[in-house]
């Protein structure tokens, strides 16, 4: 059964990732050449400095010239663990035109350019993979484009980035605030110097994007994906929350409208219950909760980010990208038939958490409870605190649409009576 | 790019399962076709008693005569629902004899009879499917098979049987007994009348032994599968765990010895940690725990029966069969390359939480010791309680093979001051 040409892989990237990639397809040789049919071989390493030394890669195989070895031609797949947009979507594309396939882990240009690399890729006959741009090792576009391809996805309320779960971890276990909580993950490594990027949801979003394109069969842009991040998240907000027997997650959330006619997509924090599957995911953990129709409630888990965990992913798909290629067929393109359109965050309808510094006198609750009726959102519970005459009110509403709570807020704003608006925050997964 | 051929399905089978895959098929008839690339026709249903009403399934599709039916010639997927070793496995063959794929939900058959399907499939160019096989909806042999197919899998942990953790959880929550947690499924319909193949632990060590051939690239057939069931788990069980910050599941684990050379697969009640991803799954509800060298841990999460989330993996499934006939390929077929021999219970090394009865006065707990000694068996923890002249040993032990648990247990029983063994149990996931 066993054929003895071997499959040619081009790396482009050889960072925490792509040496894994490469150091797996040296040890494990005889593994993947069984599971695939035919040996793979390490064709080509393309890397910004060469001088580096990569342990397990042969001095040989190692190029500057990425565009180089993406045209050299006898290519049959090309792994992409560079990151970023430019120079990895032009090789891509060129990958695609010199007859190669592509395996990639790169989430920001998948949520960018998802659309028009899957046409690049099936304008050639070529498969486009990318189960590790999302959550890392988890399997989980795979489930979603396959498993689940006989079923309707509703909802996916995902823990997609790692650096926030662990700062929130931390500040929920410890009490600490975010800055402090936000030191230690940099001091541990699991935050970059510059956090920009996981703690204002920019990677989340791109996550998103991904998921709700994916899961809705809808192409999704990393534009129509709403997004906050958590730096505003305390340790006053933890507290309220464990006070109703909520903690706070920072969720990408993509949503199927109740009338099934248009999609939402968006990242910010949110209260979710204790009971909650996400609740109990902890650390640099990510999850991803997926409600559909049939299936019903379905949870994937796992380590989201680092080279191992991110290496297996890509080495799942570059045995699939193989087998494919080796049957001379590709597997599930993009997905867009259904082409909802993506509504506007003021669309989404969700609960809301409010915190309220007003004036400890009587009569106040009368008028931020009309400010609320007036607005058509309906009050689930109100907590209400004094101290020092302050007064703090707590309140959670029903489900409510983000332009009427945003218009109530803007309200409740102008009341004499309310100091300041503390805190904002979104309960789902209820 | 739609072909207007329709393909053409069989079901076999029409109860809770087949009926709920025949109404998806004709509710989303539309999705299918956009996620196929074809639509799909169910061309007949055979069924036992054609009298009884199946809503939503045209009468004249409906056959008593399941041998004709696969025999056809015009059907691409044969869908088997029935369950159990015969008729199917005879229907199973027939149809990869007569040009059909097959997309099955039978774990007792594939966990018996897996290896001569397998080859049948191949020997006539066709698709075996059988995700709803182990967990029903929850997407696991796809993502074993093949998200992890560029990964070397260590452990496979599972909750695999959503009635015996529907009592366990009951115990635990509730402190009752076996028998009055066991009426209270029965009497909520998670229970069957007759309870045996969940209580006893068959129906999990059949999907046992399919996630331990997936996993492991082995062969592991049911006889394989060391089994024990869990009537004999008590309050004082739940108790005694709970006090070591432990509570107790039926688990199927599947192990790659440390040496890498041989693995086990095996179904029994276990104690592990509350703070195991485990040990918060609720109810009825399954989830699979996989650890392997580059992703790490993982977990799968979601409802393991029930006829929307089995068909759910059914259409999945089916999906998959339909794409790869429409691209005259098929999908990966049985992985058996690695043959690791498959070593007996008694070279299981784990760890233990014993429970004595024994006398109270001096010097037991020395005997006792070296009982332990002489068997190479370390001990970790000891918890002693004295009540009415009599006492209680709790020993939690380090890893010891279990032959030489079962040797210390023997000798054990023979102590003059060792009045009876109350529990042994295994402790896994630390």
């Amino acid at each position: 059964m066993m054929r003895t040409r071997p499959l040619k892989v081009a790396l482009l990237g050889c960072g925490v990732v792509g040496s894994e990639v490469a150091r797996i397809m040296t040890t494990h040789a005889d593994d993947l050449a069984a599971r695939i049919g035919a040996p793979v071989e390490l064709a080509g390493v393309a890397v910004r400095r060469p001088g580096k030394v990569r342990e397990g890669v042969p001095a040989e195989l190692v190029t500057t010239d990425a565009t180089a070895l993406v045209k050299r031609g006898d290519i049959d797949v090309v792994v992409e663990v560079i990151g970023g947009i430019e120079p990895a979507r032009t090789l891509i594309t060129t990958a695609f035109e010199h007859g190669a396939s592509v395996v990639s882990a790169n989430k920001a240009l998948l949520a960018q350019d998802g659309a028009a690399l899957h046409a690049a890729a099936e304008a050639h006959g070529k498969d486009l993979y990318y189960e590790a741009a999302v959550a890392g090792a988890i399997p989980l576009i795979r489930p979603l484009r396959e498993s689940l391809a006989g079923d309707k996805v509703n909802r996916v309320l995902g823990i997609v980035n790692g650096t926030t779960n662990f700062i929130l971890d931390k500040m929920d276990t410890t009490g600490a605030g975010y800055q402090e909580a936000l030191d230690e993950a940099t001091a541990l490594g699991y935050a970059e110097a510059d956090p920009t990027a996981d703690v204002e949801g920019f990677d989340a979003a791109a996550k998103a994007a991904i998921l709700a394109g994916i899961a809705f069969h809808t192409r999704v842009r990393l534009d129509d994906v709403h997004r906050e991040g958590m730096t505003e998240v305390t340790a006053a907000d933890f507290a309220s929350a464990k006070q109703m027997g909520r903690t706070i997650k920072l969720l990408a959330i993509c949503e199927r409208a109740e009338d099934g006619g248009s999609v939402t997509a968006r990242v910010h924090p949110a209260m979710i219950p204790l009971t909650h599957p996400l609740a109990s995911v902890r650390g640099a953990y990510n999850a991803v909760f997926v409600e559909s129709d049939a299936a019903g409630q379905l949870m994937f888990y796992g380590p989201g980010a680092g080279g191992s965990p991110t290496a297996s992913a890509v080495l799942g798909d570059l045995v699939a990208v193989c087998r494919n290629r080796l049957s001379g067929t590709t597997g599930p393109g993009e997905s867009a038939y259904a082409a909802l359109p993506v509504s506007p965050m003021g669309d989404v309808v969700t609960r809301y958490h409010i915190s309220l510094d007003v004036a400890d006198k009587p009569g106040v609750l009368a008028q931020v409870a009309t400010v609320f009726a007036e607005h058509g959102v309906s009050i689930d519970t109100v907590r209400q605190q004094g101290k020092d005459g302050e007064a703090s009110l707590v309140i959670v509403t029903h489900r409510a649409s983000d332009a009427a709570l945003g218009g109530t807020v803007e309200a409740l704003r102008k009341l004499d009576t309310v100091r300041g608006v503390a805190s904002i925050m979104r309960v789902e997964g209820e």
